[in-house]
């Protein structure tokens, strides 16, 4: 009897060129896929929910498959986590009915960002950091992500060369920008992201924090969708796909 | 003016073949070396106060140079850090008597070993920790660690392959054991450790937390001197060198 199985993913992103299966480069569908293979005992086609870039990190990337294989569901998690590298995690195997989709049934996201400005050089933080010489001023941060909250045309906040899309106009449900430790984090919900919206967002906040890009000017920034207008794309090694809503989570 | 450089060096170990310097692997002392050559406009030979195994992390390493160049010495921590890989850091740099040895003159190290019990596979951090199956009765730790502490010969816990040395023993003055999220974490400080000492203390108080060394038999295997008897070598990336001590620190 066919099954569809929906995989609760984490990742540090460092090592792979991003979430989706290329021919020559090492992904993490594709060591996803290689394992399923073994344990299903056939070839297995992942449904991703996002296609995280090279070098961005998850905490709860989904993705879902379908098959008829005897593995019970519940063995599933320690099986992929024994044969997986140890920079891939299965957090949480759940069934599905048959018609649940991981990307098109996905109905926001929460990405999270972190940057350190302590000027401190960290070796064991700095991977999952956007490191920044200037010490931020979180309070401009705060302004400035007030202006990108709710229903715009990201189109200023969008690089060129990702899938092709119907509409820049997306939902920002939420933006907090907290300090924590040596670092300011941002967290950002929303109902989806243009391609590399939440760096550009990342870039658009670190150059608010500088004292670069007044806050108040953020409005009009999104208002001209003129990507030469937002700050600059913050690199990947800062981002983490924290978490993926179904309507069943809302 | 000849100057006498001491160095406080943090390092992820992940991806070298340990501290001491090799013709064909990259090593902690060469990245470093490398680094100075180009600051201090010609070659410049490090002493580092510990060699530690490949894959071992460093919080608190100690080096010194001696040379005359001239670069200021408040200068030095920026420079090298801005050339270093981004897994190696300079934390501290002072400028010592030209009598001062970073390795001759240490009269103490505390290590650090981190073990994973949670059964939660960690993308993030089970690459700084030793990840073990069974749940571990800290308790059964912290009472094989108490045979531990004292000045023994350590030669049950001392691997061969290493230097040689005039003798095996060594005074453990602390050895502590506590809980920490999802890990057991131990410190042990002492005069000086043998090769491997710090990992055999790890697999021996590890067989002790899982009730396959009984506590009350510590004393008599280290009384034994019979490496057989000791407990086995606890990986390199659950271990962090985490500080050195000279007699003005004490």
């Amino acid at each position: 009897m066919e099954r569809n199985i929906l995989l609760t993913i984490q990742y540090d992103g460092t090592a792979y060129s991003g979430w989706q299966r290329q021919p020559n480069a090492v992904t993490v569908q594709g060591e996803l896929e290689r394992a399923l293979k073994k344990i299903c005992g056939g070839p297995v086609e992942l449904q991703g929910t996002s296609r995280t870039d090279a070098g961005v990190h998850a905490l709860g990337q989904r993705a879902s498959f379908k098959g008829e294989f005897s593995i019970p569901t519940e063995n599933i998690r320690r099986a992929l986590n024994g044969i997986l590298p140890p920079d891939i995690a299965i957090a949480r195997v759940e069934e599905k009915p048959l018609e649940f989709h991981a990307r098109f049934d996905a109905v926001g996201k929460t990405y999270r960002y972190q940057i350190d400005d302590s000027g401190v050089k960290d070796p064991f933080t700095d991977r999952y950091h956007y490191v920044v010489r200037r010490g931020l001023d979180e309070d401009l941060m705060r302004k400035a992500a007030e202006g990108i909250i709710g229903t715009h045309d990201f189109a200023a906040f969008q690089a060129t060369g990702g899938q092709p899309r119907e509409t820049t106009v997306r939902t920002i449900t939420g933006l907090e920008v907290w300090r924590e430790g040596h670092a300011v984090i941002f967290e950002v919900t929303g109902d989806g992201f243009l391609y590399h919206m939440v760096r550009i967002i990342a870039g658009t906040l670190v150059e608010a924090g500088q004292g670069k890009i007044p806050p108040e000017e953020i409005p009009a920034i999104v208002g001209s969708c003129d990507r030469e207008r937002a700050g600059h794309t913050a690199p990947a090694h800062g981002l983490f796909l924290k978490q993926i809503y179904y309507n069943e989570d809302i």
